[in-house]
């Protein structure tokens, strides 16, 4: 009843261009700091039984049919035609990747080809500066090459993203720092580190992100479940409503990715502030058969015009089939029955639908409207 | 099947006795830090989608009409008129009015003129402080006018309500401030002080919350979403537990107001002191279709007598319609579902449902009854 | 349509062995720090409804019967005539049973007889400590002595739990304290305390969590709603991320009790760390009609291979009683609408049912299967 034709895929990342065993393909299922208890296996999570539900039809299998003959009728298609059938049928038609991991992952243009869609970058802030520390000489030209790389950024990516919630945790002083606080940061840094050394120190990563607002760009800011390391109350987006507070009106406006199991306090801070918007990805992508349920969730408090669809993938393209489908289906099943009750209209249900599938994600990207859309 | 023919709202502010355009009217349904963002409305909101749900139909409008609609409706029925439909159409029978906003809104005798019920009065601790003050020369005559000012308060008024969570967080200490450490802070308060400025000193607030506690009169503690402003972990109601435990066997009962979304933190304080009681109102009115689910996680640990519904409606009679409306479908649907599937009895479900709806109010408020209690 | 056959409960006490009139009855359904609020009843409360649904019919009395007439019933019978149907009726074919109360209640031997199942005891760590201390002349002996009790305990019972939690908070330094950190902070303890006083010292408290952990048996982690006192923010369990990263690899798995309202921080852990798991019991137990809502929110994150049902039961066997059949309903319900869904096939509902059931429980305890097991 209710239609998402196009969706728009605000946050992920490419596919791995190698065909994958069992344990690999098992292993990318988990998100946590070790493998499977003994005795049990990430097959046996929600990401597993979505992917066991969405994706062997797309490979010509019955759903639900088990792991290891889903995995050789992946061999047998080749990782390049079984990725193409996966993102041609999961109904996304633009693709906005963070290019910023270490995995070797397919990239924008790649991934416009195999998925027949769109493909835009965005631009993880961290690498940024570790690329440009491993290129300059001096404190002045770190900082100098760091201004003029992000500007240069800003130019081709549709957006920055920030892991400083992963990286430090999301505590950090709502200010800019100041440029000696800033360059103190950056020697100390410069002098101890080795080629490709993380940027941890909080003074260099609220740098990173005033930079990124000066920009204009939209800054997408990981919170909740994003990542594994640290905990996950030191990603409670709450803990931004400071630093939201001091960007109010700049005319940047900041993404809070992820959210869950704190996805009611992004919403919040998306229906306080009026620059700030929430991701709904893996919060239903990593819940499987509960997407509608914490979809529900986020829809209590956030003005419909604030939120986002993305699927948060990684890695295999399963986990871009299965975050849309299992978005199109919670949110089907969340507004038509609404509508059913009488709550909504119809007509309402379809126009907020066509919203967060892609509408949004348009406006605040600035991407062009299509054919397709809602 | 379940009936709750008699509401009282145990907290809301008046309504506004001007003609509303369509801005202003949407100003109020959002509670942001700002005006909805570019290329969106407070109207795609929840709490907007119930307006349009439940009012047009109380003026003669189709249910869902256009936003443009209902205010030429309205404007056309006037102010007064329309007020008037909506309040006697809401359900409610008594309303305690929480009268320390500054804005121009309607106080108890106009709200029962207009709504056909009664209606009685809860001071705000922290506006009466700010009266006495400005009408106060010394700190001694500060304090001793302010211990006259509560207790006067207390003759009239059915509860006293502090909004110290958000003037500076729950973490406040649980204990009573001792004398001299009231009069320092007093004595700095008044000297660095404008006439009406607000009261946001811990040692003050603390204060307050102690005289009222000392008058016996119900307090109600503004906790979770109430109010824009800081972080709202700042007034997770768990915050309350050292302070609950403080003022336990006393004789005062607190409420802790609003809640989500640590709704379930505020059920289960309520569960854990026999004098603390949970309040329901914007957990529903601002979650609109999910005001069902909200309700369902607060019955979870809650006592169901330690519950009490209100609408946390301010300005709009709109809002006064919109969150008994939510509370009673919400109710009806929560517990008759539980009686279909056999959990509850019949029986018992009409008997939690009057508690809630009204009978814990009358008892904790100390209310008459009525006919049309449950 | 989903079975399970055959219930461990990995965590419950055992039961009262006096007969009880309604004032004591009603004591042991409520968890709070003082009497019901006037007015009201411990029996209005989910627990209270959900032995009213359960009970009266394995007494021979129709579901939701008055409380007066189900005690008398229960009278009439004798409090082990009772407790031997209620118990026999629960489901429940192995009991691990927490023997750390100081409350005069049925042991494993007794329970085993009395439900005509399997019981295991469970060894609670501070407890141990503080008969040690009481029989233990110097620093040196008491230190040794509790060494040895540990191991000897390690023998003959199934695992260790530690109220570490409740006694201090579970923002514990995450590495195990120095010999000197010990040998001081038992000095200190041992100096100032009379015969049964309680362990609260965090280096103490810390000191037994890695005794138990290099056992090897399985650790419970009191956490979340499992007793009143402190502030429940201070036992989410969130807190332990930094002890599990800490004890990963060592062999040891560490089961996280309760977890309410902090459930789906369990379930995150449960997700992250191969030897963590997390526990159902008294989120469902005390949730009553909405023990479903509150097992789909755990089955978000968590494998389905690191969930352990339990009923947390303690003093009356109706608690067990009650655990049992809403966590059987719950999970049918759950389990069984994703089914219907399409989302789960029949199969892998049927497995996962069984793993939290009893599989996972019988692998993690090293337990023997049965030939109940599903």
């Amino acid at each position: 009843m209710i239609e998402t034709p196009s969706l728009v895929d605000q946050y992920c990342h490419g596919v791995l261009r190698t065909e994958l065993g069992l344990g690999t393909f098992e292993a990318h299922l988990g998100r946590g700091e070790g493998p499977p208890a003994p005795g049990t296996t990430f097959f046996d999570t929600q990401t597993g039984f979505a992917v066991r539900r969405w994706c062997p039809p797309l490979l010509g299998l019955e759903p639900h049919c088990p792991p290891a003959r889903y995995l050789a009728r992946r061999r047998e298609l080749g990782v390049l035609e079984a990725g193409r059938r996966l993102l041609r049928g999961s109904g996304i038609t633009t693709y906005l990747m963070d290019t910023g991991l270490p995995d070797d992952l397919t990239g924008p243009t790649e991934m416009a080809s195999a998925a027949e869609a769109e493909a835009h970058e965005i631009v993880r802030l961290e690498l940024l500066a570790e690329q440009v520390a491993d290129t300059s000489g001096t404190v002045e030209s770190f900082l100098a090459n760091l201004a003029e790389s992000v500007h240069a950024a800003a130019v081709g990516a549709v957006a920055f993203t920030s892991v400083a919630g992963v990286r430090h945790g999301l505590a950090l002083a709502p200010q800019p720092p100041g440029p000696g606080e800033v360059r103190g940061a950056a020697g100390r840094w410069l002098a101890g580190r080795a080629v490709g050394g993380p940027v941890t120190d909080p003074v260099l990563l609220r740098h990173l992100l005033w930079i990124a607002v000066a920009s204009g760009r939209p800054l997408q800011l990981h919170a909740g479940l994003g990542e594994p390391g640290l905990r996950i109350d030191r990603t409670d987006p709450v803990l931004l409503a400071d630093f939201a507070r001091a960007t109010a009106g700049l005319g940047t406006d900041l993404v809070l990715l992820h959210g869950y199991p704190y996805h009611r306090h992004a919403a919040h801070l998306a229906g306080i502030f009026p620059h700030v918007y929430a991701d709904l990805g893996p919060a239903l992508a990593r819940t499987g058969a509960r997407a509608g349920a914490v979809l529900a969730e986020i829809l209590e408090l956030a003005p419909f015009g604030k939120l986002l669809f993305s699927s948060g993938a990684r890695g295999l393209p399963e986990l871009h089939v299965v975050g849309a489908r299992l978005f199109r289906e919670a949110l089907g099943r969340v507004l038509g029955g609404w509508v059913a009750d009488g709550a909504w209209s119809l007509h309402d249900a379809q126009r907020v639908a066509g919203m967060i599938a892609s509408g949004t994600a348009r406006r605040v990207y600035g991407l062009g409207a299509t054919d397709t859309d809602g």
